[in-house]
């Protein structure tokens, strides 16, 4: 098993970027999108527990686009083989002083396309603060 | 690529089981075997963000033992043909009133036996309670 082929790697990094930019502009179509299309699927986010991507949806679509807009740091991405990765990085937002956010997504090669198929998102008081 | 393989399933299981058991038992070399042992391996923790196997195992040596016990619930694994899973659960313990934990695992079949590559944990304000 190859661990961090630079093409798989360049494919995964792609999802990924293609991920944050929706994020921050809440582009709920292409955030549904790159999640797994499974009721498999788990989102731990900053303040919900949401189990099947029917959760998650429901999530997306009653949240506020307001203040989305983040900043991301140490960012790692490691790819296995060639169809599974994990992507890891801290964020901040502003207003969130003192404070740091964490994302860690598990991805996975699907017929229709990398999906995310685990998520959790979570907030901290700053340990290096 | 086949998801939920019965043989599969209960290897990861009985690798799960096996951390949950040494994590209330501090038993703290079952806990570092079962980490990939690579400087890409990630834990965000309760309050910590740990890069690297070292970092990590910095932290399991210097935990104070004291208070670990713990109650899963919702745990749900997911594998992902013969050599990658997910496993995600929330769990409560003494003194947690009105809060919610969430651990989310990255396993991967390395040559040494499954390994998690990635992980997260972190405390919420039950959004059930």
């Amino acid at each position: 098993m190859q661990i961090n082929d630079p093409a798989v790697m360049a494919e995964v990094e792609a999802a990924f970027a293609r991920y944050e930019q929706a994020l921050v502009s809440n582009d709920v179509a292409v955030l549904d999108e790159l999640f797994w299309d499974d009721g498999r699927t788990i989102r731990y986010g900053g303040g919900e527990n949401l189990y099947g991507i029917g959760e998650i949806r429901a999530f997306r679509n009653a949240r506020s686009p307001q203040g989305l807009m983040r900043a991301i740091s140490r960012t790692v991405i490691t790819t296995f083989g060639t169809d599974f990765a994990t992507a890891s990085t801290l964020f901040v937002r502003e207003g969130m002083s003192g404070k740091v956010g964490r994302q860690q997504q598990t991805w996975v090669r699907r017929p229709e396309g990398w999906r995310v198929v685990a998520a959790h998102v979570s907030v901290i008081a700053d340990p290096g603060a």
